[in-house]
């Protein structure tokens, strides 16, 4: 069974839930994009993924990628299928204007995004970097630099990368060593030699594009100790004459490729800088809230990672439970065989129920992120609207990332578990989906770190106002549809989150430890409200429509159907994270690090 | 850094837990075993599982199991590391002596698999396998066979497999095809000529024995229809002659090995059985009875893996915990360093005491259940405490497997997370320890099939009478440690089992798929609460070496410090559970199997 695109998944939280018509007719960007046209690229666009790449992401997986000497061979069919990406226009769907892009909202590429992802994962990251690194350069970089690296940026014809993590160190940057001095001999301004190591670039190298633009943290000479003396720069593979034409090879240099659990057909380089020439893309020293810009792109991203393999794990998982055959149900669906389909039974239900409710519930939260970064990226809308849409990404981001990282690896595991020991050899794929969204719990930041940047340096930090805009729109949701029963349980759980972050604030007062004790299981809580408010604006969409007749009320009453399961069987675990937040961090710091084991 | 058996653990809950020295006092297999013994084993055992067998954990996953024109060769070293186990005697430790094996009681034996699967799991299923092949033919085969079959699998000579399942059925083995026909040319009582095709046999074919003895569930020609017209064969690859020496090939082959997620060293086979001989080892169509015996060993095993695979996990990411400078801890543990090792912040000490919590947990439990095995298997015990032990195991056995197998996702995974994106990479072996304890929620049973064999078929079949023995004994420990706060901690959860069970209960007097739907929760309830009772045990354990001036302190000290973070952190997800059960199946039944995706 193959991966589909939910079109009409996608359309329901487009057009019901949403209102992205509404959205898009109030900024210029936006009025470009009428109903047909986002028909017609969702069309275009699934079936691009749908035919060329979800047919290589077995492929990926078994060939991987091949090191020698320096240079990455991708698997099988990904250069032909990158060419046809390029070919056909896709990277530049969201390009600006004047570099030749298609001008598109973010919104619109962010859809597309899941659908590759969920195609292949693997292959999703050679364009899915080179996104961020546009946009980093796009509103970092002198306009000399924009004029010779953007245009083939943009075209895809180079792709581009991020390197931060450094052997020492992942999380915290502040440590990192590679430096940049100025070129003396250059003709350029702001051109610099870039010296160090970097580990776990992803699309680091590779063979499917003429050029690679890599996006370096490092440190000037002068530059203050810590996560305040990092600058940014640029470092291509191959030198840019001032023309724009490919110059000479610049002196970095992928020294190895990772061996790793999953996402095989994605390179992760081991990237050298030896006196690498390079561009500094911000101010001395502000590097790190320059690349913020790529980090926050990148954390939807992996946000849609998750979502999309509990899309694809549900898909397949449903398949095989419709077709398998064991244990008879009650009442029998088919009197004449010896055993009914496995859907048939309770247990299966809550794991495809637990599958669908994540998976639909994470397009809507990452759909809505996409709304927000459109609205904080037009001029259109006012200032106090784009500080709005900002407060909500602030938030709604580590959310995102964060839990619907963690839930894929619960959903994934039941794509596995439905198909039973089929589940685990490689024949069926399922096995694949749980190690390829391994990472992304991982990268852009751990759930750990996700939830210290949600709790600490977010919510306490500014004393709960970066949660007024989320709240008001949930809570004028919930006075707008006070009778109707989802509305009417997400208020208490609201109010449960309020008393929650207001408790674990008292708690940090007396011991700042509390915040990083309490982080992941606060994402958490957060993450099952936030879906639960998805779930109430889908369900009354649904009812919506089915009030006014829908042709099709099958669907829309799954849709209601989902959202009572998501409800009753899903949103009892908030009361454990809860409940574990309030018992506070005494208890993890009572054992001495030595004391842990007696081996 | 490798995997160290821990061994001051495996004492702690040897004589102050469980006190294994006072129950080897009651019988005369135990009486064998003094204090000096035990501990000889343990360390022999451990020495050849860190020398021998950890150094292929790695290889066997690279390498795995080569298939070639019905051939099985296994990882490089895993040949040799079984002949020095046999050579060492280690196959017939808990084997029967009249067959040539050394009587120690299973409790012993249990031990010893724990420190097995740690090292190297998929060579551990090789005399696995056989230990349950080895008890089923000693329970159930007509002496006759015994004589010919038992010594050289006793000795580790011949190794075992079981064979169940059918490409077409799993977990509901009633729909077996495999048949037998009485062999007409047979010279002996009982043979038969089978013909069918099993996959996922595990062990079915390698290069490290000289003869290889299926266990083999089919149906005779008049046989019911359903579970209850299956009969127990054994298969051995090549036929024995009378005088015990090896004769011709049987007409049994391997067709086929699985690639697979993890256990890459352990061969998973498609086993063939063309008009193969055969022998019935069980009253006619009464095989599934039979075959109890080795699921139900096989079951034990499989709860050893989880909770093997967490312990491993736990070492691995302590070391690196302690070793990986990260951030700055307040308040700092190393002035004169950038950053402070990441075992200092409170999230890496919640997924590693988590970890901790879990494996230690989890072993309290299964040396429990090595006990209650002892005590069924002696004639010594009375018939009240043979039957009070086969009520405990008939309630312990599915939550061990069910809960260890389960918990492993999140412990291996935590062996991930502490790690970040090194544990994703395959240097570090925290992704192979994922992959490799996915399998347990699956064989042998999935987690779906555990809950509902402990609440249908154990706990409600019976009206809650099976658990009147472990709950007879938690009750005692509760009564005996009144004034102790893990003890009155329990009390309130146990009160909470009882009426959940018998909420669940009245539920599916109304609806039996209320049974179904509350399975998996329920078995994780049942999990969490009997860990529990066990860390209070701990607890009290600790409490006491300390009050007699224990000459490690720090030991019993964070014995009792990992209660405390179980039942402060861990205990609150009962919770979740209890108010998912509750919550009923409805809303798992409101949709209808064609209207789960509308693609």
């Amino acid at each position: 069974m193959n991966y589909k695109v939910p079109l009409k998944d996608i359309r329901f939280v487009t057009n019901e839930v949403l209102d992205m018509p509404g959205h898009y007719s109030q900024f210029t960007k936006g009025k470009a994009v009428d109903p047909d046209t986002l028909e017609a690229i969702y069309e275009e666009a699934a079936k691009f993924c749908e035919n060329e790449l979800e047919p290589l992401n077995q492929i990926g997986d078994e060939e991987g990628c091949k090191f020698d000497n320096g240079e990455v061979t991708t698997p099988k069919g990904f250069k032909e299928a990158y060419a046809s990406f390029v070919e056909n226009g896709w990277p530049s769907l969201c390009g600006p204007e004047e570099f030749g892009g298609q001008n598109m909202p973010e919104s619109v590429g962010l859809v597309m995004m899941e659908m590759m992802i969920a195609s292949n994962h693997s292959w999703s990251m050679y364009p899915g970097l080179s996104s961020g690194a546009i946009k980093t350069v796009h509103t970092h970089a002198p306009q000399a630099l924009k004029e010779r690296f953007m245009p083939p940026m943009v075209a895809g014809n180079w792709t581009g990368t991020m390197c931060l993590t450094e052997p020492h160190c992942g999380s915290d940057l502040g440590l990192l060593k590679t430096f940049a001095v100025p070129d003396a001999e250059a003709s350029e301004d702001g051109a610099y030699k870039l010296s160090g190591s970097k580990i776990f670039i992803s699309s680091g190298e590779h063979d499917m594009a003429d050029n690679i633009v890599h996006i370096v943290l490092a440190r000037l000479p002068d530059a203050p100790v810590g996560i305040k003396g990092i600058s940014l720069f640029l470092v291509p593979k191959f030198l840019v004459n001032e023309d724009g034409s490919l110059g000479e090879r610049n002196t970095v240099a992928c020294g190895s490729i990772e061996e790793k659990m999953g996402i095989h057909g994605n390179s992760t380089c081991v990237i050298n800088f030896d006196e690498a020439k390079g561009y500094l893309i911000s101010e001395p020293h502000k590097g790190m809230r320059a690349m913020f810009t790529f980090i926050n792109e990148s954390r939807l991203g992996v946000a849609m990672h998750g979502q999309a393999h509990s899309e694809v794990s549900f898909q397949k998982a449903l398949a095989y439970a419709k077709d398998r055959l064991q244990f008879r149900a009650h009442p029998r669906v088919d009197e004449s065989k010896a055993a009914d389909p496995i859907i048939s039974h309770p247990d299966v239900r809550r794991m495809l129920l637990t599958q669908k409710s994540i998976a639909e519930g994470g397009r809507m939260l990452n759909m809505f992120c996409g709304q927000q970064v459109d609205i904080t990226l037009s001029p259109d809308f006012s200032d106090e609207q784009r500080e709005d849409a900002e407060s909500m990404l602030a938030v709604l981001t580590p959310i995102a990332k964060g839990f619907l990282s963690e839930t894929s690896m619960e959903t994934t595991n039941y794509g596995i578990q439905v198909l039973g020991g089929h589940g685990f050899i490689k024949e069926w794929g399922l096995e694949q989906e749980v190690r390829d969204a391994r990472i992304s719990q991982l990268y852009e930041g751990t759930t750990g770190i996700q939830g210290l940047d949600l709790l600490g340096r977010k919510i306490l930090k500014s004393r709960g106002k970066v949660m007024k805009p989320l709240m008001a729109k949930v809570q004028a949701f919930i006075k707008e549809n006070k009778r109707n029963k989802f509305a009417k349980e997400l208020k208490g759980y609201i109010s449960t989150w309020e008393s929650l972050t207001r408790s674990v604030g008292f708690s940090a007062m007396r011991n700042t430890d509390e915040v990083n004790a309490a982080a992941v299981d606060y994402l958490m809580f957060c993450g099952y409200v936030t879906v639960a408010y998805f779930w109430a604006e889908a369900a009354v969409a649904a009812e919506k429509a089915l009030g006014n007749g829908a042709s099709e009320p099958e669907f829309y009453k799954t849709k209601v159907a989902t959202a009572d399961f998501y409800y009753q069987r899903i949103m009892p675990r908030v009361l454990a994270h809860e409940a574990a937040i309030k018992n506070g961090v005494d208890t993890m710091m009572a054992i001495d690090a030595e004391n842990f084991a007696f081996l």
